[in-house]
């Protein structure tokens, strides 16, 4: 039987799960932005990634827990995976392919997961993860496509509906999904939420359009949104959502925005909702602008931030 | 008769003076760092100094307010009192020099202030700071020297002691000595205050050494702390601190720490303290970093980043 999606009930109960064992992330106010900005980038592992991660570990079977888990990700989410299963006391193995950047690899492994680099890529990683996960008989924890997951996401939507009650739209950004659908499912009766992707990887435009996830082959700057495809859950919880696209170069803008005026060292990822605020596709009063991790190499930062 | 140097009735009075025109910064905790940061990048303009600036403004007679005031600055200074001066009504005159930051320039001017360029260099600005000063009649609103200044920024021990109650050291970045006068007049007596300067500017150093303010040519990459001698008021404040030196590739070191570990973008000076205590000069257990300010340019930022 397919997963159903999460309601604002599940929600509730992911944060109560999370408890203190994560932040409650400040929203710092950018006058020159004109918005306020959700910190997701101070997240315990840089990202809003160990919300879902969290919740969905905390969720196991102490059978299950004892099996351990298994991702894929050469990200934000590996690392989520291996601080959430290091709290919850369950073993984990991410799979990453060569090439995978040293420092995330680095960093997976000092929450203690275990890192697989059998693949040569991505779609072989995929392979090898399908096999992995036969012969080990441990639990996917899947990046987006998971209710759990999802739920603990959409905890980033109960902090603003108390810390900006006022707040008339929400801008996030999409990747696989799991984040909008997550601040979706919390308060999108009562805010609009305003999903933005890169022109360049468009995994929820492709599958709303289709109704089905949809491939995609994602080549933005904002590494951290390049999804293959949008999931299932995000696509039947988004399907009304309002879009906005974004170019590479308003993600840079954006970037070198936030750093020089709001002081914050995000990923090009997070800089995407920024960007879309900024280029003025968007029309609203008070806003909130998600800035949803902040994993970057020093070496990309400063690539970025050197061209004008 | 010379100023009295300010008591911790004076600081809790500059808090209520301040109100909430300025932010109670957050106090970040950065588990990779065993400590925690209070983030004063966040504040107005980008550093504390509109702390003590918005103090000075606030408790100027009509008359003053009505003459206008007059700083000289290149850097953090002069933007705080560009922003205090036009939330309390007053014209604000400040002298920079050529070669000046055009970023920095146009940021006070942004905030209202007339900046004056006439001098070729920083001791020619000086002399043309008095000759203004005279002819105009306006209130000079000094960097560091005047007990309003201090006390002002002596609001960060006040909210430090409320939201790190358990702190047993809090490490500062100094320069001409106002913010760390400031927090060692507010919760001195209590909590150790480490006193930061870099070993290529050491105005507070000199100044203790010689028992009066000392001119020193300081060239540290944490301009924001080159000043070129401690105030009095701080040299009295300070005579029995705990101080500490840091080099400038210990101060590279941290701000490329505090960019990829705690998602800060700082200044350099703003990483000195997170220097020091990185460099483990410092024994403490419970720690606070004071990220003094976040006024850098992108392409400074940049080449600090590129290098490993």
């Amino acid at each position: 039987m397919a997963d159903a999606a999460p309601t604002r009930d599940d929600v509730e109960r992911a944060r109560a799960t999370i408890g203190d064992r994560l932040l409650r992330t400040p929203l710092l106010t950018s006058r020159t932005l004109d918005a306020r900005l959700k910190c997701e980038l101070f997240q315990r592992t840089g990202s809003f990634k160990s919300r879902g991660a969290l919740n969905k570990l905390s969720r196991l079977t102490a059978q299950e827990k004892a099996r351990g888990v298994i991702a894929i990700s050469a990200g934000n989410h590996a690392q989520a995976v291996a601080f959430a299963a290091a709290a919850e006391g369950a073993d984990a193995l991410v799979v990453m392919w060569q090439g995978a950047s040293e420092q995330k690899i680095a960093a997976t492994r000092g929450y203690g997961a275990t890192v697989d680099l059998e693949a040569h890529d991505p779609a072989s990683a995929f392979e090898r993860l399908a096999q992995l996960q036969e012969e080990t008989g441990r639990t996917l924890v899947h990046p987006f496509d998971d209710p759990l997951v999802i739920a603990g996401a959409g905890t980033v939507g109960l902090e603003l509906e108390e810390d900006a009650p006022d707040a008339d739209a929400v801008i996030v950004p999409v990747g696989g999904g799991g984040l909008v659908s997550g601040i979706q499912t919390a308060i999108g009766t009562r805010t609009r939420v305003i999903a933005v992707e890169p022109e360049t990887s468009t995994a929820l435009h492709s599958g709303l359009e289709h109704g089905e996830p949809t491939p995609v082959t994602p080549t933005s700057i904002a590494d951290g949104l390049n999804a293959p495809f949008a999931g299932r859950l995000p696509l039947e919880i988004c399907k009304d959502i309002e879009r906005v696209l974004v170019t590479d170069d308003e993600i840079k803008h954006a970037f070198r925005f936030l750093y020089e005026r709001a002081k914050l060292a995000c990923e090009p990822a997070g800089a995407a909702a920024a960007a879309a605020w900024l280029s003025g596709k968007i029309d609203a009063e008070n806003t909130v602008v998600v800035v949803s991790g902040g994993n970057v190499a020093a070496q990309t930062a400063s690539a970025i931030l050197a061209a004008p």
